[in-house]
């Protein structure tokens, strides 16, 4: 596998064991992870930390030419609002670890030029369809829905 | 003036106090401010707490049925982030102090039913005009260009 997407996965697994949401992110900038995180929803209190949300805001204050030279790995599809910070900093690139429990924003990404690479990797989707199944309301909570 | 927006000026005014980028916001719900917050770049090193999102988190953690009741009042157009955190909960309605120093992606809102009110209003537009013209890499570093 992939060592980045690894390396979200073991976020996702980090934030579960924690009591959160299994969603996990690495900012990756020229081979080297600038910034990891998780949903930190549960464990913070915060509306805001999604996976994607917590490894920009781990990776620091960054130059506009910074993340132009990144590629975001997350292990769920991103929600509007993550998908709204990768346009925002202009990532050019975003590996999913899968879109089968939730689809985000993809095709605005797409419209925006942002190259996607979607991998539907069973231990994603594992640990978010268990995680659904347990624990409606919270994941209703953290979509909006 | 409204009070709300005159709320969220006061946010942008003492975050130009910190030293920080002069933008503010409050999330309003029911006629009561839930949570009220000022850009945190500089204040906290933080690459996601925009005017916007600092509200959005300082309002805790609340159900979609609570997001359906809000409007949001920014002294600044909302960018693609704080758009997405925006449609991802569902808030309905927008209240903007002014978009001629900054276009957000109020377009991409309108198509998501979220009614916008533009103010243009003359404060809004000196404290950033002001702050843009003595900082611009601060400001360019917090819109990713």
């Amino acid at each position: 596998m992939d060592p980045f997407l690894r390396a979200a996965i073991e976020e996702a697994e980090r934030s579960l064991s924690e009591g959160g949401i299994p969603i996990g992110s690495v900012l990756v900038h020229s081979g080297t992870i600038a910034g990891r995180g998780h949903n930190r929803r549960v464990q913070k209190g915060s509306a805001i930390l999604h996976g994607e949300m917590d490894a920009i805001e781990n990776a620091g204050r960054r130059s506009a030419a910074f993340y132009r030279e990144c590629t975001l790995y997350t292990t769920l599809s991103p929600c509007a609002m993550c998908s709204g910070a990768i346009i925002l900093y202009g990532i050019p690139r975003v590996v999913i670890g899968e879109n089968q429990s939730f689809m985000g924003e993809e095709q605005w990404l797409s419209d925006h030029g942002v190259e996607i690479e979607i991998i539907q990797d069973p231990a994603c989707i594992k640990l978010m369809r268990e995680f659904v199944e347990n624990q409606p309301s919270l994941w209703s909570e953290d979509i909006g829905v």
